[in-house]
């Protein structure tokens, strides 16, 4: 007799679904990945793979069906179509009204406000008639300001600072508003620095929080994350954990919660929220006892969460980018060879240049040094014996 | 432009191949696996499964097709299949004149005799009349003496304890020799306890020894492991290390070597050898730096090998066997919630009691709690609520 595990599906088959997939082998509990097409990076390595358009309603109810639970590798499948699968009984997981609030930065932004989670200041901005209205924000919150597309960014897209409301500014925004986009602008945080929060939530209604990571972006995209974010107080911890604990409850949400958020002189300010596994938690595959893709099918099949004890004093996570050259297989002999306890994590992805096509993590006692160490895997995966050049570089840009 | 990743083909479709395929995920190398049958335990969470018959050489031809490096689940593949292959340029890892060491115990004795390992006494025993020889060989080790099927045997299976040289004791080896089994006779080794040496070698020649566990066995069955081995001196550890690289030298093995030891009185003794991810180092997985499943695939890629370097001062693998209700899912909830650092590790294999379907390990500092939290895991699998009334007889059997 075999087994009586119930199937996962997991709409979506990118680097998520396939990390995902390294969890579901140790519980044993079959992934079903609905891919966009069999060279997607999960579709690679997943035995159960349903090739079709996870934003198309019929592909979903097709995929849905010998699934008992329906879980997601990103924000993109449209709300009305998870709710029309709940109505026919499929068991979503986060719901369609939890996940609301990561596909819609206003609507998230609306309900947080009530909530009382801190946030920036934000206003929607009227397609007719924009200028009006970002004169007025910039008058009250200052420049510069922050416009977003309300659904679909991320890695940075989706995002733009204008540091003044001149010709091209206005134009960028008749563009954007022409495009079809529905758009807000929000204050520009003076941040310190950036934090995440990742806490899981179970239906039963258990909820755990990993330790607090800072996170490093560079032109909008994550680079680097610290495990635990370094210096940051107790307190200051704790109430990040809390607050995410607390947004998951509030929302309903059932699975990952990422809270990306800003480190201020005044304290926290809620910036973007994830409901499935998210980059600032890829160390935890080794960082921690419980991996977020681990921790997130065990939310979703409502089995007891697993222990966020941190496996070693630091852990730093390094993105590793596509650079020029796609042949990033012959650089694992000198990143192997140099430092033989740096994990590395390919996402068997079509190599481009500046996209995410893996990551590397590295563990110890030393911040500066699990840092370089990372940092160097990741640079020569990305760039080969080249990546001096490039460090120097980017340290003259940082300069200048 | 896609990765310029090797393939990586592995014959056999068992546990050890699925837990392969967590560690090729991470380093973005395609594993296609020649399984028996579509529901095996790999076969499963494989996206590139070939079924086909592993011992079959046309099978192995065709599978070993578009694979840059062949190897093994398991040591049942014909050597001479393994030969022709070799013979057609395919590159085997570990090679057949390796791999012969570990399918043939006979082989394997003689080898390790005249390369100075300490082994046990032995002897071939003649199809044709084999009780003057077993009479002999009992005249100058004693009673009682072990037989062993010199090719085939795994799990205790093909391993005969002799007390006496009995009539039901010489009708056993009548019988054995009547379906065909070429047998050995060996010296029964009083040892203290069992340990196991894990090692790797890559074709470059690096080699990268584990720490050295205990390993505890029940009627011919590993039920547990202990990272490190409990009071072992450093001196004899570093022995039984060196051992183990100097065997995977001598015999120019590729990929993993498991040597099974005997540590008696006068100090170790080998037993067993395994060319290939064992049981006894399912613990690495969480319990080192590398676990022994990227270990063997870093090794058979000719990467350079990774950090064996422990996670936690104690690390416990205990495996899990099947019990009498098939249903070890539902005993998760109980699995989890009682110990939430516990990992669970489910092969997604049919339950058929006794049969090793899974296994738990637990990390710590203190080695009584940590073997009675995987004890506790390993044991609630297998049954359930019931699992007091076993243990109790358990004891009472080795009290008795």
């Amino acid at each position: 007799m075999t087994l009586n595990t119930p199937v996962v599906g997991m709409a979506g088959g990118g680097q998520l679904a396939r990390m995902t997939q390294q969890a579901a082998i140790a519980l044993g509990v079959p992934l079903r990945v609905l891919a966009g097409a069999p060279d997607e990076s999960a579709a690679r390595v997943v035995a159960d793979v349903r090739v079709g358009n996870d934003r198309a309603l019929d592909d979903l109810r097709t995929f849905a069906k010998g699934c008992d639970v329906i879980t997601f590798d990103h924000e993109h499948v449209p709300g009305d179509h998870i709710r029309d699968l709940e109505a026919s009984g499929v068991a979503c997981r986060p719901g369609s009204a939890a996940l609301a609030h990561a596909q819609d930065k206003l609507v998230m932004r609306e309900r947080l406000g009530a909530f009382g989670a801190p946030c920036p200041a934000y206003a929607h901005l009227p397609a007719a008639d924009p200028v009006p209205a970002l004169e007025a924000f910039a008058r009250e919150h200052g420049l510069p300001l922050v416009v977003k597309a309300t659904r679909g960014g991320y890695d940075g897209k989706g995002v733009w600072v204008l540091d003044s409301l001149d010709g091209d500014a206005v134009r960028l925004v008749t563009d954007l508003l022409g495009q079809g986009l529905d758009l807000m602008v929000e204050e520009h945080v003076a941040f310190r620095r950036e934090l995440a929060a990742l806490v899981a939530r179970s239906p039963y209604g258990q909820g755990a929080a990993y330790p607090i990571v800072e996170t490093v972006q560079e032109k909008g995209i994550c680079t680097e994350v610290i495990a635990p974010a370094p210096g940051l107080s107790d307190d200051l911890a704790i109430e990040a954990q809390n607050l995410a604990l607390g947004i998951a409850n509030e929302l309903g949400v059932v699975g990952l919660l990422a809270v990306e958020l800003f480190e201020t002189e005044t304290g926290l300010v809620v910036n973007e929220l994830a409901m499935r596994p998210h980059n600032s938690g890829h160390w935890t595959i080794e960082g921690a006892r419980t991996s977020q893709f681990e921790q997130h099918l065990r939310a979703v099949l409502d089995l007891p969460l697993g222990s966020t004890e941190p496996a070693a004093p630091v852990t730093v996570m390094a993105n590793v980018l596509g650079g020029d050259d796609p042949d990033v297989y012959s650089r694992y002999v000198h990143v192997m060879a140099h430092d033989p306890a740096v994990k590395v994590h390919f996402y068997g992805k079509d190599v481009r240049p500046g996209r995410k096509i893996g990551h590397v993590t590295a563990l110890g006692d030393d911040l500066a040094d699990v840092r370089e160490r990372a940092r160097h895997a990741a640079d020569y995966l990305r760039w080969g014996p080249e990546m001096k050049a490039h460090r120097t570089t980017a340290n003259t840009e940082e300069n200048a």
